[in-house]
C-alpha cells in the first residue's frame, strides 16, 4: 500500500513550522535539555497539531510522512536557532513571540484542511484551533509546564476569533489571500496584546 | 475529499453526551476554571472517548466533525448546567453520578461501533471500556487530578462486566433494546456501589 | 463495514509483545497497584507503541483489534509473570532489561510496517522510533514517573541508531535477516550499554 499522493506545503505550513520550531528550541533551552531532547520538542511542538488534525481527519499516513520537506525544515529552523541563540538575551520573549506566530499559521492551516475535507465553518474553527493548539499543548506537557493555553489566558480564544473573522471575512466575498493574511495578524496581535496586558476570560467566582 | 456520510446520533450517544458535558462542568467548577475553561472541559469529557473510538477504528473524519448535533447537545448542556448550578450543593455527589451514567452509555456506544465494524465480542468490550473511560481520563489528566480510572476503585471494570451481560444476553437471544439498556444499568449501578462501599480490587500486596 | 484483512504477527512482534508485557507487570508491581491496574499497565505498555504506529499511517482499525492473538500473548504474559515474580528479587533490572528487548523488536517492527506503506528509510525510522519508544512513554505517565525517554539517557538515540544499521546493511545488499536481528541487537546493546555507563548525549550547558 504505497502512498498515492504526496502533500505538497504551502507557505503557511512553512512559516508554521518554522515558528514553531523557533518556540520549541526555547522552550527546551529554558529546561536546559541535551541536543537530542531539544531537537524532540522542536519537532513536536512542530508537528504535533498538524499531526492532530490530520489524525482526527483522517488523512493518512500524516502529512509530515508523505513528504520529507517537513522534516528538513524543522531541522534546518533547529540548527539556525541553536547557531543564533547566543544573541538572544530573553529567551521567554522570543518563546512568547514565536509561539503567538505559529499559533496563527497552524490556526489557518488546519481551517484548511478542513475546508478541503468538506467541513462546516464551525468545525473547520475547531480543528484550526485543535491544530493551532496542540503541538503547544504537547511541548508544555513533555517539559511538565501547565499548558499555556490552560492558564487562563487567551490563547484557544484567539484562535477562536481568529477563525471568526476568516470566515466573515470569506461570506463578504473577499478574496482568499487578504482572509488568509487577516486571519493570521488578528490571531497574531490578539494572542500578544493578552500576554503584554495579562488578558484574561471572565471568571465565575471573582468577588 | 467531502464527507460522505452523515453520523446519525443515537439516544445512547445523546444521553451519554449529556451525562459526560454535566460531569464535565463540575470538576470544571470544582477547580474553578472560567467560562472558557469550564467548556473544554466539558467539551473533551464529552467528545474524548468518542475520538478515541473512532481513530482506533479508523470512522474518520471522528464522528463528531461530521454531525453538528454533538456540538449542539454540548453546548446546550453546558450553558444549562452553568445557570442551574447554584441549586445545587454538592458538586462531588453530581460529578460522581453523571460520570456513572456517562460511562453507561458511552460503554455500550463503542461496543455498537465495534459490532457494526465486525469486531469480536472481546474487543467489542475493549472497545466499548476505552470508550467509556477515556473522556474521564482526559478530563482528570487536564485538571491534574489522579484520573479515577487508576483510583483502584471499580471502574474499568465496571464497563467490562457490563459488556459480559450484554453479550450474554445477545447470545440468550434477547432482543437488542432489553440488553442495551441492562448493560447501561448494570454499569452504572456496579459503579455507584462500589463508589459507596468504596470497593476495590484485590491487592496483591496486603499483609 | 467488515475488517477486510486479518492482520498475521509476525515473530517480531510476539517477542516484542512479550518483552514489553514483562516490563509493564514489573514497573505496575512497583508502583503496588492491584491485579486490574496492573493488567492496564501491561497492556498500555504492549500495544502504545503498535498503536501509535497504526494510527499515524492509518492502518485502521489498529492491529490489536484485527487479530485476537496480541490480547492472548499479553494475557498470558501477564498471568506467568505474576506467577514467577517471587522468584525475581530485583525488579529494576529486570523491567530495564525486559524494556530494551522490547524497545529492539518493536523498533523493527515500525520500521518494516513504514517499509510496507512505502516510506522513505528517515520516515521508517522515525516511525520505528516511535513505535519502540511510545508504550513505556504512556506506562511511565500513567504511573506518574518521568517517561525514560526524556532522562537525558540514550533511549530514542538507541532505536534511531538501530535504524540507521538497519537500512546501512540493507544498502549492503544483506538478506532481510541478519539486517533485523543486528537491528534488535544493537539497540539492545547500546540502551544496556547506555544504562550501565550512565552515558548521555552531549549538554548544551556544562561548565
Amino acid at each position: 500500500m504505497p502512498i498515492d499522493k504526496i502533500d505538497i506545503l504551502s507557505l503557511i505550513d512553512i512559516l508554521g513550522l518554522v515558528a514553531f520550531t523557533i518556540s520549541g528550541v526555547f522552550a527546551g533551552m529554558q529546561k536546559k535539555l541535551d541536543f537530542f531532547g531539544i531537537f524532540v520538542i522542536a519537532f513536536v511542538t512542530a508537528l504535533g497539531g498538524g499531526t492532530l488534525r490530520d489524525v482526527l481527519i483522517g488523512h493518512l499516513p500524516v502529512g509530515w510522512m508523505r513528504n520529507g520537506d517537513y522534516s528538513i525544515i524543522i531541522f534546518i529552523t533547529y540548527v539556525i536557532t541553536l547557531l543564533f541563540h547566543k544573541y538572544i538575551k530573553n529567551f521567554t520573549k522570543f518563546l512568547i513571540i514565536s509561539d503567538s506566530i505559529g499559533l496563527g499559521f497552524f490556526t489557518l492551516s488546519g481551517i484548511q484542511r478542513g475546508l478541503e475535507y468538506g467541513l462546516d465553518p464551525g468545525f473547520c474553527i475547531a480543528l484550526g484551533t485543535m491544530t493551532g493548539c496542540f503541538g503547544g499543548v504537547v511541548r508544555d506537557i513533555l517539559l511538565n509546564k501547565i499548558p499555556m493555553v490552560f492558564e487562563k489566558e487567551i490563547y484557544a480564544t484567539a484562535c477562536i476569533i481568529g477563525g471568526l473573522i476568516y470566515f466573515a471575512l470569506i461570506k463578504l466575498n473577499s478574496h482568499s489571500v487578504p482572509a488568509d493574511i487577516t486571519c493570521i495578524l488578528s490571531i497574531f496581535v490578539i494572542r500578544l496584546y493578552a500576554v503584554k496586558k495579562k488578558l484574561s476570560l471572565p471568571n465565575l467566582y471573582k468577588q
